[in-house]
């Protein structure tokens, strides 16, 4: 398409995503390391507007973010990037996969770059595994809907599967946890947990055994934190299903789990789209 | 999810999807038989809900669609479907493939039947090979956007990509061509076009090669009917780009190239999200 008349510029939105389990999956090629998995693509998200300049701004503040910087330069472009985002920051909503795809979206419109859609989720995805911000949060941000990690990687390497199933979702979040350092730690026993809980999840793949698997996930990993424990629980005692989000001090939740446990949880929806270029003139 | 209380019913969206080129590639196993190609999802689509009963209803009126009594038979359930959309039928908006995956999304959550999105696709287009009225259209609806088929098939053997687009669409319709008698006759010198055009697009994957390519396709494979071919020219002459849509006598445009020309089109968008089920409480 032509660009419109004037300064070059475009914006994409990227959902943010949780997950509920997950395998680390490292490789020496960033396209081929990754997750294997499954999480909630959510309407909650970022906006991405990239124009002629340079810098990162996320909710109008300078910020590093070291996927953006890489996503550039993979495409061959400077640019000023400005993301905007409701959601916690550090905990577990892959704020950093989100801007990196949607730095990647928006700057290949802007400035002609000629990608496909394959080959800027890959570009992204290999800029957030390079950095350490996240192992498989772009491939699902992309597909949108409550993605499946069946296999690792980027789109060349990765394989994706979807439940068919859009629930309200309810989140509560008391804090970050650092992606960085659970993955650079040991995630043996993390990986072990999280290849049982997919192998229960297809064998039967809806939206109750997904909450369950990863409810169970978070204990077996040992990642639960007392404040996310006892959310959960206030949400079973409520009758309703609730897990924790990979990697944060979040809880999540279908339906009116959160609030029918007394908390004044965020609503939203599942995305069922994935990252996408804005419609600027609709 | 639980039920909601009384009658299990369910509704999906479907994007109608207009393919710019392709080649054909039969094969003994469906999941395997598809086509090569590139196409736009449309913001106008196919909605079909499905409750118990029997029967299928397009815009109210009864008709026979092949796939869709194939598409219930594989997930063991009878269900009514009921579909209603604002596209033209027969016309190359792969309005039966709207409707098979549709009844797949719609009777999987209405019957809690426990298939994946992958699984759901897979049936869809099985069904709608075996009935030899589409060989592609199932998976591009089921991603939406701009689909690239890079390899044909189902989920289990086809290759996806897509181009970063959304840019408005524009068409018209003179009437029907059918699909069964085209694929059913010669298509070799049909899909020699299909796949330079494919490799043509892919040295340069933005949406004015798409209609380009697109356009020299239609004429390679000897498709152009004399009123296509005039309003092709038409939005040309007025600066435009246009190409016909496979298969059928419609003409679709970017932008307002068929405004432009002097027609009065139908407008929408690219659809995003591709197929996928309704929030009936939203």
């Amino acid at each position: 398409m032509h660009q419109p008349a004037g300064r070059p510029a475009a914006t994409a939105f990227v959902p943010g995503h949780v997950t509920g389990f997950f395998s680390a999956h490292p490789a020496p090629d960033p396209g081929a390391a990754g997750s294997r998995g499954a999480g909630v693509a959510l309407s909650d998200g970022v906006t991405v507007t990239v124009t002629p300049g340079s810098g990162t701004r996320l909710n109008g503040e300078t910020v590093d973010i070291a996927p953006v910087g890489t996503v550039l330069d993979r495409l061959g472009t400077e640019a000023s990037v400005e993301a905007e985002t409701p959601l916690p920051i550090g905990s577990g909503f892959g704020v950093s996969g989100a801007v990196a795809l949607g730095t990647a979206l928006a700057a290949n419109a802007a400035f002609d770059c000629g990608r496909t859609e394959n080959e800027l989720v890959e570009v992204a995805h290999c800029a957030e595994v390079e950095a350490g911000t996240g192992l498989g949060d772009v491939v699902a941000q992309a597909r949108g809907g409550l993605p499946i990690r069946l296999e690792p990687g980027g789109p060349r390497h990765g394989t994706l599967d979807g439940l068919p199933a859009r629930p309200r979702i309810e989140y509560v979040t008391f804090g970050e946890l650092s992606t960085e350092t659970v993955l650079s730690g040991d995630t043996d026993r993390l990986s072990a947990a999280g290849a049982e809980a997919l192998d229960e999840l297809l064998a039967e793949p809806t939206v109750d055994r997904f909450i369950n698997t990863s409810r169970e996930f978070a204990d077996a990993a040992g990642l639960l934190t007392d404040d996310v424990s006892e959310a959960i629980e206030a949400v079973e005692a409520a009758g309703g299903q609730a897990a924790m989000a990979m990697l944060g001090r979040t809880v999540f939740a279908t339906g009116t789990g959160l609030s029918d446990a007394g908390y004044e949880p965020t609503v939203c929806r599942v995305d069922a789209a994935g990252g996408r270029l804005v419609d600027r003139d609709a």
